[in-house]
C-alpha cells in the first residue's frame, strides 16, 4: 500500500482454485432439469424452500465425513460481532434449522424441497468442484417408513422426469438397523467402539469401488493404494469382519430371499429385527405401486457414508455405461441418495422429530444425461442476427429484430463497432445463429434483403472477402422486406427437421 | 473441549442476522418472475452466463460505496492457500472477469444474462438483507450507445413481463459525461477533486430523498440528519453549488428542450457536449422504437452513485404508490438501474474493453408486485389431501394420489402417525389443501369415499368430533371410488371460478 508502483499490477481475471463458470445452454439445460425434477416433487405435495447460503456454525453441525480440512470441509468465516457462519454444505443441515425453528407454524408432517448450489471446503480435483448443485426432498415429523418408500418412488419419477428413462436406474434400498443389529451381534455397538464403527461404515460404503478385497482390508489392518498411501484400518478381528462382509453379500435373487438371509443373520439383535421388518414393509408398498424389481431391489451392501442415518437408506444408481473422457467404458454409478435422520432436528429442540429424505447430485445426474445424449444435435441454438452494415439504419434493424421476436424467434442486432460484413458473419457463425439478414444500400434501396442460412451455408464466413462472392453462395436470398419472417420460419423448419 | 458439561448446549435454531428463508408460494413467485424476465433477455440474443458465489478478492475489486465495513462490504475469508477469496456482491464485477478471461473464445460483443444471488456485508435493517437477487443484462465489447438504448428498451419489456403495467413505470436516462463536462466547467474535474467528486455524486443520486435543501447541504459544507448525526460535505463554493444544481434542475417538458438545457450548461466542454450527443442519439433510437416519453425520458438529475459510470446511465423508477406497514401511502422508487461502464474489464486486460448493463432489484420488484396484488386471491395452493385412517390401507391411498397426480392435481397422502380425523383435517387445512379425501372402514366397504371441500367448508376441523357430525355438513359429499377425480376436478374448478 505504502510502495506506489509505476504501472499498477493487473489483477488476474480467474476463479479461485475448484470453481468453474458455465455458460449458455449448459446453464440453460440444468435449470430445465432442475424444473421437471421440482415438478414431481411439488405435485407430491412437496412445498419449495429457499434458505440463504449462510448460515451460524453452531446450527450447521459437523456432519461432513472429510474432517481432515480446516472447519470440517467447510466454508466457514468470522461475522462482524465475531460469532462463526460458514456457507452451507448440503441442504439436509439448513432444513434441520428450519424445521425446529418453524416448528409452530409449519404443518407436520413438513414436507420440503429445495435447490441450489452447496459448497464444500475439500480438495479439488478432476470434475471435483467446491460449489456444486443439489436437489433434495425431505418429509419431516413422521416416523413410518411409508414416508421412505413414498421418497425412493418419487425419485424413481424424478429421474425419469429428468430424462433417465426406466431401464437405465436401479433405486438400491438398504436399512440401517440391520447393519446396527450385525454390530450388535459383533460386539461393535458400545459408544466406545464409535471411530471403529466410522471406519467400518465407510469401508463397506467403497464396495463397488474397492472390491471384496479392499473393504477387508479396510475392515481390517488397513490398505494401501495404488499411489502407496496407506489408510488405517478399523482392525476387527477375523470374525467381525465374516459377519459384516456376510452382511454386505447378503443380496439375493429377489426381496423376500434378501430379507430371509438377513434375519439369519441378525440373530436375536431386536433392532436388525425392527429393520427387517420396515425393508419389508417398504418392498411390500413400492411392489404395490409399480416400483417393483429391478427398478427397486433390497441391496444390504448399500450403507451411505454419513453417521447421522438411522433407519431406511436408499440411493440411485444409473446402470448404463458411458465412455469416459480416456475412451474408457465405465459405469456412471450412483446419482442421487438419501436416507431416514431421527436426530438431526431433535438436537436443536431436545426431542424427537424423524425425517426421511433424498439429495439428487445435480451435476452428476447432468453429466450423465450429456454423456449419454446423441451429440449430433442441431447446433443453431443462438439468436437471428440482423447485420448492421450502415449505421444510421439501426432503428430499421431493430425494428426487424422486434417483429422477429413478436413471432418467438429470438433475435439480435449486431452491435459491434464497424460495417464489415465478414467480421459480421464470423460474429453470427460464432453465436451459433441459424440466420443471418443482411441488407446493404442496394438492397435498402430496392426494398429486399438477404438471408443467409447459416447452418446450409458451410463456408466459413471468414473467408467471404466480397458481397459478390458471398451472393454466389447457394444459402443466400433474396427477398422482399415483408417475407423476412416467412422465409426465416422456413429456414428453422428445414434445420430443425430430422 | 476439554470441559465436557453433563447436558449438552443445544444449538439456537437460527440465521445469522440480515438473512432469511423463503417459503413455498414466495419461492415459486420470485422463480416465476426472474424467467419471464430471462425470457425477454433470452429472446434478445442474451446468453446465460452462471459464475460461482465465491471470486477472488483481487479480482472482484473494490468497487461498492460503502468503505465503512470490514472488507469494504464484502464477504471475505481466506482460503487455504491462504489467498483472500469473497462472496461476489453483484452481477458485474463477475462479468467483468469473464469477459477477460475467455475473451479469445467469447463472441464480440459478448451479450449475456445472469440471475442470482448478491451477498453485501452491510449492516442489516428492515427490509434490508445480506443476501438478495440481481438479475443483470448487460452487452460488453461495443461503444456504440445503440447498446445502451437497447438495454433501456429491453428493460421496459422486462419489467411488463414481469407484470408491471406500462403506466406504471418510467425509465430515466441520463449521461456522466455530461456531469463531467459540468464538473470541468466547475473546475472540480483535476484528480486532486477526486473525493470532492464522490461525495458531490453521491449527494446528487439523494435527490428524491433530501431534496433540494438536503442535497446543497450536502455539496457545501455538510448535513446534519434527523438523527442528529452530521454528513461532512464537498465543501464547493455556492457557484460550482449552483451550476451543479441547475444540471440536476436542467429536466424540461420534453427531450429536445432539456438537451437545450443541458447545451447551454457545458459550455465549451468537449465531453459535456458528447454527453448530450449521446443523449439524443438514445432518445432518438427510442422513439423509433416506441419507447418514447413518459414511458422513457431524460432526466439529469438521475446520476447514480457507482463510480465506474464513464457514459450513458439509467435507471427503472415505479411511479405507483404502494401502503407501507405504517399506513402511509409512497412511491416504491426505483426497482433497477445500470450503466456504461468503459474501465471494468479493462483493469484485468490493459486495454480498453467497454461495456453496459442493467441490474434489476429483484427482491424489490416483488415487493412492489405483491403491493400491488389483489390479496383476495384464492389461497387453496396446496395439494389434495387423501386421510390416511387406516394404517394398513396407505397402498390404496396412495394409488388415489397418484391417479389424481397423473391428471395434473397435485395430491398427497398424509403421512403422520394416528388415525386422528380431526388432526388429519387440520392438516390439509394449514396445507391449503383445496379438498380432502376420505375413507373410513365403511367408506371401504362400501366402494365409496368422502370427499370434503376445504375452501367451501368453513367450520373449523379442529370442532370437528366426531365422523357423524362432520358428515352432517354441507362441503361433503359421498361419491363411488371411480367418481373421485370428477368431483375433485369441480371442486377446484368451482373454487377457481371468479
Amino acid at each position: 500500500m505504502a510502495k506506489k508502483a509505476n504501472k499498477p499490477k493487473r489483477p488476474k481475471a480467474e476463479l479461485p482454485r475448484g470453481f468453474h463458470d458455465s455458460f449458455g445452454e449448459d446453464v440453460l439445460e440444468r435449470e430445465q432439469m432442475l424444473s421437471r425434477i421440482a415438478e414431481v416433487y411439488h405435485m407430491h405435495g412437496f412445498d419449495r424452500l429457499e434458505t440463504p447460503a449462510i448460515e451460524t456454525v453452531e446450527s450447521l453441525g459437523k456432519f461432513l465425513p472429510d474432517v481432515d480440512r480446516p472447519m470440517g470441509g467447510v466454508f466457514g468465516f468470522q461475522d462482524d460481532d465475531e460469532s462463526w457462519v460458514a456457507l452451507r454444505y448440503d441442504m439436509t443441515a439448513p432444513l434441520a434449522r428450519v424445521a425446529a425453528q418453524y416448528r409452530q407454524d409449519l404443518p407436520s408432517p413438513y414436507r420440503r424441497y429445495a435447490m441450489g448450489p452447496v459448497w464444500r471446503n475439500e480438495k479439488p480435483g478432476p470434475g471435483r468442484f467446491r460449489q456444486f448443485y443439489q436437489c433434495d426432498a425431505d418429509t419431516v415429523g413422521t416416523s413410518t417408513v411409508i414416508a421412505d418408500a413414498e421418497i425412493c418412488a418419487m425419485l424413481a419419477d424424478a429421474l425419469q422426469a429428468a430424462g433417465i428413462g426406466r431401464d437405465d436406474f436401479v433405486i438400491r434400498i438398504n436399512n440401517r438397523k440391520v447393519l446396527n443389529g450385525i454390530l450388535e451381534e459383533s460386539g461393535l455397538q458400545g459408544e466406545d467402539e464409535e471411530p471403529r464403527r466410522g471406519i467400518a461404515l465407510r469401508a463397506i460404503d467403497k464396495l463397488d469401488r474397492l472390491g471384496e478385497t479392499g473393504v477387508r482390508a479396510l475392515l481390517g489392518e488397513g490398505r494401501k493404494d495404488e499411489s502407496g498411501d496407506f489408510t488405517e484400518g478399523a482392525n476387527l478381528a477375523p470374525e467381525q469382519i465374516d459377519l459384516l462382509m456376510g452382511f454386505v453379500s447378503a443380496g439375493r435373487a429377489d426381496g423376500a430371499a434378501t430379507c430371509a438371509r438377513l434375519r439369519e443373520l441378525v440373530g436375536a439383535s431386536e433392532q436388525g429385527i425392527e429393520g427387517v421388518q420396515e425393508l419389508e414393509t417398504m418392498a411390500k408398498f413400492l411392489d404395490s405401486q409399480g416400483y417393483s424389481a429391478p427398478l427397486v431391489v433390497i441391496d444390504p451392501s448399500v450403507v451411505r457414508g454419513l453417521d447421522y442415518y438411522t433407519g431406511p437408506v436408499y440411493e440411485a444408481e444409473l446402470t448404463f455405461e458411458v465412455t469416459d473422457e480416456k475412451g474408457e467404458k465405465r459405469q456412471f454409478g450412483s446419482v442421487a441418495g438419501g436416507g431416514r435422520y431421527d436426530d438431526l432436528v431433535g438436537r436443536f429442540i431436545g426431542q424427537k422429530m424423524p425425517g426421511t429424505g433424498v439429495s439428487i447430485g445435480v451435476d452428476r445426474l447432468l453429466a450423465a444425461l450429456r454423456a449419454r445424449a446423441n451429440s449430433s444435435e442441431n447446433k443453431a441454438q443462438g439468436p437471428v442476427v440482423i447485420l448492421a452494415l450502415e449505421r444510421d439504419q439501426m432503428s430499421e434493424y431493430q425494428t426487424i429484430a422486434t417483429e422477429l421476436r413478436n413471432d418467438g424467434i429470438r433475435a439480435e442486432v449486431y452491435m459491434g463497432g464497424g460495417t464489415n460484413l465478414g467480421k459480421q458473419l464470423k460474429y453470427a457463425d460464432k453465436r451459433h445463429a441459424p440466420a443471418a439478414v443482411i441488407i446493404g444500400s442496394q438492397e435498402r434501396e430496392s426494398g429486399t434483403v438477404q438471408i443467409k442460412d447459416l447452418v446450409l451455408g458451410t463456408s466459413l464466413a471468414s473467408e467471404i472477402e466480397s458481397n459478390e462472392e458471398w451472393k454466389a453462395q447457394p444459402a443466400q436470398q433474396e427477398v422482399e422486406r415483408g417475407r423476412i419472417l416467412a422465409t426465416i420460419r422456413a429456414i428453422m423448419d428445414r434445420q430443425s427437421a430430422p
